[in-house]
């Protein structure tokens, strides 16, 4: 992977029941604020690079400017609240103008302290609170994850086509399995069926996605009290920071009886 | 796939350059209203079932409820502004109280029409122009496509881990691919690249995604007059009449010299 993409870290790589310290590239995740004439339009998880693409693209996608020329000046800055964060500065042309309170209702949203999502994401990381150790989790039974969903599948009525999230209790034994087109909806069912089984706050167990394990993923699963967050893709660096300030463990690349722990591995070597 | 999950139409197959007319079973997205004592607090896209689950869910995620007992009843709806939308009427408990104005700014925004999603949709509908027919495309060139993209992959640094748009020209020639952890960014890298060499719209072409083509994808190059969207997964049952209804040709499971093409097939055979 190119070095603008990726981060490295040491991490244990399970083949097995056998572990082993090998160092992994993982995807770099950030904030990008998007800015008009210095006020903030919108702030997405996004891959550094092409940021100047992906803000005028994001504008043109959303209809707020149609070509090219409806754009003076682009320019790099840092984000209003925070160094941490990257941002875009959008000078529109002359003559292009923008209906902000229409704005505010489609993007207010993703910019949840008003400024940039990068505070946001800030007091997310404050307010977690590290999750309860719970039973320890055999290691040779979480690489095996797979084969008992796949087993578990028809007793949930489950498709296969769709993203899928599942809660297993310590024993790794399935409770639940939802699929959705979306998969944070996904993993939303499932804080569901736990509220609805009034086992929210979860305090032991697992949850288990299809896909990768990005930021979002990570703050739903510790919101939901779920000590160890497990995917078949690979998480974001993002991902792997709010787990451990959530004393998360979270695995990735979980198939084909192999698996890569990131962070939290103590709650499989008791 | 169970019944409540998919829904089937018939589609041209393509095995290389030979042309079947098969069934084919399609994700179905539709929007739900999550709504609390009435008001609306937000509008998701997803698989409709275990709705008062995800509606709960997704109430908890966002920290509005705790626990079970938060909720007084739930009842499934109407939506307030479409026949053709779901809603889930969420009551809280005596003492539960939501501070609508920080829910303002988080959820507003999926509300585009500050009432439902749906009503967004069908004014983004409405809005669809027909795309140009533009030139034809070879459907063997499609069929090989995947080839030509992994041949291109070195020359624009592509690291093959993560989401991927790509932009080709009626000849099939990649000319720019864009990776992001957001698939949606990804795309909209692709739109901002356009608006940089002054070809958006695009008016032809075709949009190259590695993973699903769900609605918000097929807008985004509806917006980008991009006549024609290859996935290399599924489409949603919601893209296809996106798709439709602005005249593109859609094009899912392209990949291992096959493709289901479910809509605008007529630019393939000329």
């Amino acid at each position: 992977m190119s070095n603008a993409l990726v981060t490295h870290r040491w991490i244990a790589r399970y083949d097995g029941a056998a572990r082993t310290s090998v160092t992994d590239a993982i995807a770099i995740e950030g904030p990008l604020e998007i800015r008009i004439g210095g006020q903030t339009v919108s702030v997405t998880l996004r891959s550094p690079g092409h940021d100047a693409e992906l803000a005028i693209g994001f504008l043109a996608s959303e209809g707020l400017i149609a070509r090219r020329a409806d754009v003076r000046n682009i320019e790099l800055a840092p984000a209003s609240c925070s160094d941490q964060a990257d941002a875009v500065d959008v000078t529109l042309a002359e003559g292009v103008t923008v209906d902000w309170a229409r704005l505010e209702r489609h993007f207010a949203a993703t910019a949840a302290c008003g400024l940039c999502g990068r505070a946001h994401l800030e007091s997310l990381r404050a307010g977690l609170r590290p999750l309860p150790p719970g039973p320890a989790l055999d290691p040779g039974a979480l690489v095996a994850l797979p084969e008992r969903l796949r087993d578990a599948q028809a007793a949930f009525g489950a498709t296969g086509g769709l993203h899928a999230a599942a809660f297993c209790d310590a024993a790794l034994v399935p409770l639940a399995l939802r699929e959705d087109v979306g998969r944070h909806n996904a993993v939303d069912k499932i804080a569901g069926w736990l509220l609805e089984q009034e086992r929210y706050p979860a305090r032991e167990g697992v949850l288990w996605v299809s896909g990768r394990a990005g930021a979002e993923i990570v703050l739903k699963a510790a919101r939901a009290g779920i000590p160890a967050l497990a995917a078949v893709g690979a998480p974001s660096s993002l991902a792997v920071e709010l787990a451990e300030a959530a004393a998360m463990t979270l695995v990735g690349f979980l198939r084909e009886g192999r698996m890569n722990v990131y962070c939290g591995g103590e709650r499989l070597n008791r």
